[in-house]
C-alpha cells in the first residue's frame, strides 16, 4: 500500500527526540520518556528539556538544536504556547514529523483555537506533519516504539491496530484487548487532527506486516469521500472495524423535503462505511470482540451456520441470536446426520443446533466438529460448551484446536462461565482461536465475518454512470437560477428531461382559460396542481385535484385551488396552477437525494406518499450508485420489495426505478448545488411500462454553485 | 406471598434423603451426597443406596424405607426404570416431596416418556411433588443446602435466585455471577417439568427473604394465563427478569387472517411479559447485568439520564447508547451548571454528558456526583472512568461509594478497562454497586431500570370490561355454526352487533335484482363486495367495487364481480354478492385477534390494508385489554400515532378505536373458540365521529366451543 513519504518518520524513525522529557516522575512527561526508553526502540533516543540534567542515564538536551543525528521525528509534551516556537526549531533541525501530545489548544477554546492555528502554519512553513495535538501519542509494539505516556504495562504485541479519535479510550482499549486475550500491533491516539487525519494513516496501517486488522474509534470523518476512497483500497487486503460515535447528536435538523429531514448524518455514515466495505461496529464491545475473530479466522463462503454443543438450552439461545443477526442455522447434509449419528449417543439431537448431551466427551466434539467441517452446506461452525460434568473445559478445547487450524471456515467458541474455564480460555487463546463467554456474542463475531464478505463486494463494486445525460445543458440551466430557491416546475422539466428522468407531463396556467386550454390540449383526464414554490407540501392545503375528466371541472378546479391556497397560506406567492397529465395508476416510491456536508450526494428510496416520515420505510446509499447498492436499498424496504409482486400488486417494473435512480444519482453527483432532489411520488407502472415522476422538487443550495 | 403448602419440604426441609448416594467420586450420586454433606445444612441428612456401606461418615440405608426420623424431602438419582418403584417407597416412608435428577425420560424418546408418565402417576397416587426429572436439582446459599451434583465450588451467597428450565446453564450461570461479582440466593434447575413448574415456584422464590430478583431462563411456558397471574403478584414486591428463548422456531406457521400469519409465539410472549410486569432480557448477559442492578439499585423517577465522565468519547458512546435504549439525556439546572462549574477546571464540559477531563480527582467525582444527583430534573446517573492518568480506578471508587450508598436514585458505572480496574471493581461489588466494563451495557441496565417502572404500572393495571356486551346471544349464535369455519357476513354482523362493534350496513344479494333493492333501500352509492367463505382476499380477485352510484352500475357491478370470482377462483363456493353501504372516508386501521396456544386471546393493532404483512407496523397485547395497555399499543404503531393527526390528515377518534379494541378483546376473550378475528380496515372517522367495521373475517376454530 503506497502512502506519502512524509509520514515514514511516524513509523519508522531513526531518532527520536522527546521535547519535554521530565525528571519528574509524577509528569507525563516522565512518562512518555520512560515509556520510549522501555519500548525497546532500536533507533536513537533523545531527551529535550530547556532545564537540562540527565534522565534514564540519557543527557537532556537544553534545546532541540543541539540534538545530534540520527533525529527525524519530535515528540513534543511541552505547554501549548511554546509549541509553535519548538516546531520552529525542529524545522531547523531538519525534523519533519512531530507527534504534539500537548493539550491546550483548539478543545480549550478560542485561545487555544488561536495557537493551533499558529502551529498549523509554522508547521506548513517548515514542512513538519504533525499528529495530535491533544494526544496520548503512538506505539508500536512490533518495531518496537512507544511514544505514548500511558501508564504502563503497554500492549501485549498482537496484529490489531487501534486508531482513535479518543485519548481517552485508549488505556481502557490496551487493557480491554488484553483482557480479551489479544494483542496490539499499533496504537495511534489523533488528538485534535490539526494535519494528520484518520483517512491519512489507513494505508501506511495496512502497509504494516504486523497488522491483520484496522480496528477504529471515530468521532467523524474529515474528508468523507477521501475517507472511502483509502478504506476501499486498504479493506481487500485488510479488514476495516469502526465504531462511530456521536448518533445522539446528530439527525436533528429542520428540513423541507422529507429526505433532507429524514436523510441523517448516520444514514450518510451508515451508507459510506457500506461503500468503503468498512464494519461498522454497534457497540465498544462489539470493536473488541470483532476485532480479534476478523484477525483470526479465515472468511465463511455464506451464511450458514451449524451450532455444536453439549447442552440445548445454549444452542437455542445461539440459533436465536444468529437469525436475529440475519444468519441461517444450516440444514445438514444426510451424509453428515449419519456421521454424528455414528459418533453421538441414541438420545443425541443430530438437528441443527446439535445437542451431544451432557455426557460429550473431548474426542466426540472433534469428530463431531470435523463431521460438521466437511458437510459443504455449512459455512461457519458456532462451538459451545459450559464445563462438561465429566470433563475439564480445557480438554474439550485442547481437542478442538487442532480441528479448528485444519479447517478454512471459521469457527467460533463460547466458552460458558467465567472462572472455572479459565484454561479453556488460555488454550484458545494461544491458539489463536476467538472464544466468547455467551453464545450471543459469538452470534454477533459470525455476523461481522459474514457481513466482512458482503462489503468487499461493495467496496469492489464500480458506479454506473449513464453517458445519455445532457450535462451541459443543466450547467447551463442552473447558472441563471436564484441561489437556495426551489426551482419551478417548468426549469425541474428540463433538468428532467436532460437527465432522461421520464415524469408526467406538466403546464403551466394562469388563468382558468389557460388551464381548459391545455387540458384539452394534454388530453383529459387531467391534474391540477398549486403553483407556487413557498407551498412544500402541496396536499396539505388542498393544492391537487385530480381525475378533472371535463372543461367545467377543469375550470371549478382551478378556481378551488386557489381559493383553497389562498385560505390555507395567505402569504404564499402563488404562480398559478399547474396542469399535469394524468398518469397510469401503479406502484408508489420516494426518489430522493440531498447532499450530505460530508459525504456528498447521498440517495434515498422507499415507501413514498404523504406519510413518508411516519413509515419510515427508507433506504440510503451513496451517489452514484452501484448496481450492488441499488440491490441493498430495495431490499431493505418494503416498497423495493413489493416492486417483485405481492398478492394483487402486480409487479412493477423494476428496471425503471433503477434506472431513476442511477440517474438522480448522477444529477445529485454532477451538480452538489442541488441541495435536495425528491420525486415523490415516482409512480412505477407494470413490468416493462416503465416509471413516471409525479412530483418533483429541487432546492438549489444557497451558493447555487 | 402464599404459596401451596406442599412445596415446602423443597425450600425448607428437616431431613434430607439421597436416594443413589453413591461411594464412587467420579459419579453424579456421590458429587450430589458430597455437596450436600458440605452445603453445611442444617437439619438431617440420609443417604440410600442398594449396595449400603457408609459415605462421608453417614451410614447408607438400603432402602427409604429404612431411614429414621426426620425425612421430608428425596433427592433422587437412580436409573430411570426405578424411580416410580422408589418412589412407591417414599410414599410410604412419609415422603412428600422428591427432587428427580435422573435423567432418560421424556427427553429421550417414546420409552422414556412412558416411563415418566408411570413416575407422574406414581407421584400423584402418593400425593409426593416432583421437582424434574432429568434436572440439576436445587441449591439456597442461605438456608443453606444444596442438592445439586454440579462441580464445586457452588455459588456466592448473594441476593439474586435463579430459576432454569436448561440444566446445562446452571453451572455456567453459577460462575457467570461469580465472575461479575454477585451472589445467588437460589438455584433451582426445573427439567422435564413433569409435576412442579416455573409458575409454581415464583411465590415460594419470592416469598424468601433473602432473594431481592428473581431471574428465570426459560424455555416456554406451561400456563401462560397463570404464569401472568403469579408473576403479577410477585412483581411488585420482587423483580422478576426472564430470558426467554426458542423465537428462531416460533412464528413458522401458515393462517388465513393477517392476524393470524403475524401474531406469532414471539409476539405473544412479548404481550404477556409486559402484563405480567416480567422483564424480558435480550440476552443471556442482558440476564446476568440487569439482575445484579435489580437487586442492588433503587429505582428511577423517570427516564432523564446524566452522565459524567473523566473521558469525552466514552460520554458521547454513552450518550448514543442511552438514546438508542429510549432514555434521554437530561438537562441540568443551571444551579446544576453553576455547581459543577465551581468544581472542574474552565475547559471541562458542564453539559451533559460532562466530561470533568482526564485530570480529574476521586474528590471532584465525588462533589460532581452530589451535584448531579440533587438536580431534580436527573432522574439517574451513569458514572464513567477509564483509570485517571495521575489517580487509580481505586481511589475514584471509593470516592463515589459513600455518595451512591446516600441516594435515592439509582447510580451505575462503566469502569473502562479490564485489568487496571480490578481494584475499583472489587471496591464497587463490595459496596454493591452495579460497574460493567462497557458503557453501551451500563446503559442497558439503566434502561432495565426504567421499564421495570413501567412495567408496574402494566402489572397493577386493570382491564377494561363493558357491561353492554350481549355474551348470552353470542354464545347462541355460536351453537349452530360449524366448527372451522369462516362465519358468514351476516352472523359476522349480528356478534359485531351484540358487542357493540360498529360495522358498515350490509346485505346479501342472490342475483342482480336482489343488489339492486338493496342498494337502492340502503341508499346510494354502495359498495359491492364478493360472498364467498372460500375466498379471502377479496381484493385480490377483483371481489370488491366501489363507489357504485347508479342502479346500472350496480346490476353491471354483480356481473362483473362474478366473472371475476369465476375466473379467479373457478372452484370457490359463492353464496353471492354483498351490498355494503358506502362509509365515509377516514384513517384505516386493522384490529384483529388470535388465539395463543399458551396465552389465550391476544389482540393485534396496526396499519391495515392489503400490505400488512409488509409493512409490519403492528402491536399486539393481551386480552382483555387495559387502558394502559392500549396506549403501548397504539404508540407503538404509526397507524396509531397518526391517528392524533400528521399534515393533512385530520385527528381521527381515537375513543373509538379504544372502544374497539376493548369490545373486539373482550369478545376474544369470551369465545376462546373464536380461532381469528379481523377487522380489516376499521374505518376511523374524524374527531367525535366514531368509526366503522369495513371488512370483517371470523374463523372458528376446529372445536367449535
Amino acid at each position: 500500500m503506497k502512502y506519502s513519504s512524509s509520514l515514514i518518520p511516524f513509523f519508522n524513525p531513526k531518532g527520536v527526540a522527546v521535547i519535554g522529557a521530565s525528571q519528574d516522575p509524577t509528569t507525563l512527561g516522565y512518562g512518555l520518556a520512560n515509556n520510549l526508553h522501555h519500548s525497546g526502540f532500536k533507533g536513537v533516543i533523545h531527551f529535550v528539556n530547556l532545564k537540562g540534567g540527565t534522565l534514564l542515564g540519557r543527557p537532556i538536551y537544553t534545546t532541540i538544536l543541539d540534538v545530534p543525528d540520527p533525529v527525524d521525528l519530535a515528540a513534543v509534551l511541552i505547554p501549548a504556547q511554546f509549541v509553535s516556537q519548538t516546531l520552529k526549531e525542529c524545522g531547523k533541525r531538519g525534523i519533519r514529523a512531530a507527534i504534539i501530545g500537548s493539550g491546550g489548544f483548539r478543545e480549550v477554546g478560542p485561545e487555544g483555537l488561536v495557537l493551533e492555528q499558529e502551529m498549523i502554519q509554522v508547521a506548513e512553513e517548515e514542512g513538519i506533519r504533525l499528529i495530535g495535538p491533544n494526544c496520548i501519542g503512538l506505539l508500536d509494539t512490533h518495531l518496537p516504539i512507544d511514544t505514548t505516556f500511558l501508564p504502563p504495562p503497554g500492549p501485549t504485541p498482537g496484529d490489531v491496530a487501534f486508531l482513535s479519535h479518543s485519548g481517552a479510550i485508549c488505556a481502557a482499549a490496551i487493557d480491554w484487548a488484553r483482557g480479551q486475550g489479544y494483542g496490539i500491533s499499533k496504537l495511534i491516539s489523533l488528538g485534535n487532527q490539526a494535519d494528520v487525519c484518520e483517512t491519512d494513516l489507513l494505508a501506511p496501517i495496512a502497509a504494516d506486516g504486523q497488522t491483520n486488522v484496522l480496528a477504529l474509534y471515530l468521532e467523524g470523518i474529515k474528508s468523507g469521500r477521501r475517507f472511502i476512497e483509502e478504506a476501499r483500497s486498504v479493506v481487500p487486503s485488510k479488514p476495516i472495524i469502526a465504531l462511530k460515535v456521536g448518533r445522539y447528536e446528530s439527525g436533528r435538523k429542520a428540513a423541507a423535503s422529507h429526505t433532507g429531514a429524514l436523510a441523517g448524518e448516520e444514514s450518510a455514515y451508515n451508507a459510506a462505511f457500506r461503500r468503503a466495505g468498512v464494519l461498522r461496529a454497534e457497540t465498544s464491545e462489539e470493536l473488541f470482540d470483532q476485532a480479534r475473530a476478523l484477525a483470526w479466522c479465515p472468511l465463511p463462503m455464506g451464511n450458514k451456520v451449524a451450532v455444536l454443543t453439549n447442552a440445548g438450552g445454549p444452542g437455542v439461545t445461539a440459533a436465536d441470536a444468529l437469525e436475529a443477526r440475519g444468519l441461517k442455522m444450516a440444514e445438514f447434509s444426510s451424509a453428515t446426520m449419519d456421521a454424528l449419528g455414528k459418533i453421538l449417543p441414541a438420545a443425541a439431537s443430530l438437528q441443527n443446533p446439535v445437542d451431544m448431551l451432557a455426557t460429550a466427551t473431548p474426542d466426540q466434539f472433534a469428530l463431531c466438529l470435523q463431521s460438521l467441517l466437511e458437510d459443504p452446506g455449512i459455512d461457519s461452525v458456532m462451538v459451545i460448551f459450559p464445563t462438561p460434568p465429566m470433563h475439564t473445559a480445557g480438554s474439550v478445547a485442547k481437542a478442538l484446536i487442532p480441528v479448528i487450524h485444519q479447517a478454512e471456515k471459521p469457527v467460533v467458541i463460547s466458552v460458558m462461565g467465567e472462572r472455572l474455564i479459565q484454561e479453556a480460555v488460555e488454550h484458545l487463546r494461544a491458539a489463536r482461536i476467538p472464544e466468547y463467554r455467551f453464545p450471543e456474542r459469538a452470534a454477533a463475531v459470525l455476523a461481522a465475518l459474514v457481513e466482512r464478505v458482503e462489503l468487499l463486494k461493495h467496496a469492489g463494486a464500480v458506479p454506473v454512470l449513464k453517458q445519455d445525460v445532457q450535462q451541459e445543458t443543466v450547467r447551463q440551466i442552473l447558472e441563471n437560477q436564484d441561489a437556495g430557491s426551489h426551482l419551478t416546475a417548468a426549469v425541474t422539466q428540463r433538468i428532467l428531461d436532460a437527465y432522461g428522468i421520464p415524469s408526467a407531463k406538466m403546464t403551466l396556467a394562469k388563468d382558468e382559460n389557460d388551464a381548459a386550454a391545455q387540458a384539452a390540449a394534454m388530453g383529459l383526464p387531467v391534474v391540477l396542481k398549486i403553483a407556487s414554490q413557498d407551498i412544500s407540501h402541496k396536499t396539505d392545503v388542498g393544492g391537487v385535484l385530480l381525475n378533472l375528466a371535463d372543461e367545467k371541472s377543469v375550470r371549478g378546479g382551478f378556481r378551488a385551488i386557489l381559493d383553497q391556497a389562498a385560505g390555507a397560506q395567505p402569504n404564499a406567492d402563488i404562480q398559478g396552477v399547474y396542469v399535469q397529465e394524468m398518469v397510469p395508476l401503479g406502484q408508489e416510491v420516494i426518489v430522493g437525494a440531498v447532499q450530505d456536508p460530508q459525504f456528498g450526494a447521498l440517495m434515498m428510496f422507499g415507501s413514498g406518499g404523504t406519510e413518508v416520515e411516519g413509515l419510515k420505510d427508507l433506504s440510503f446509499g451513496l451517489a452514484p450508485l452501484t448496481e450492488l447498492e441499488m440491490d441493498t436499498m430495495l431490499n431493505k424496504t418494503w416498497a423495493g420489495r413489493k416492486l417483485h409482486g405481492f398478492r394483487n400488486l402486480v409487479p412493477a417494473d423494476i428496471t425503471a426505478v433503477r434506472d431513476v435512480l442511477v440517474r438522480i444519482a448522477q444529477l445529485a453527483s454532477d451538480f452538489p448545488q442541488l441541495a435536495e432532489i425528491e420525486i415523490n411520488p415516482l409512480r412505477v407502472f407494470p413490468e416493462g411500462k416503465g416509471a413516471a415522476a409525479v412530483d418533483v422538487r429541487i432546492r438549489l443550495d444557497s451558493t447555487g454553485n
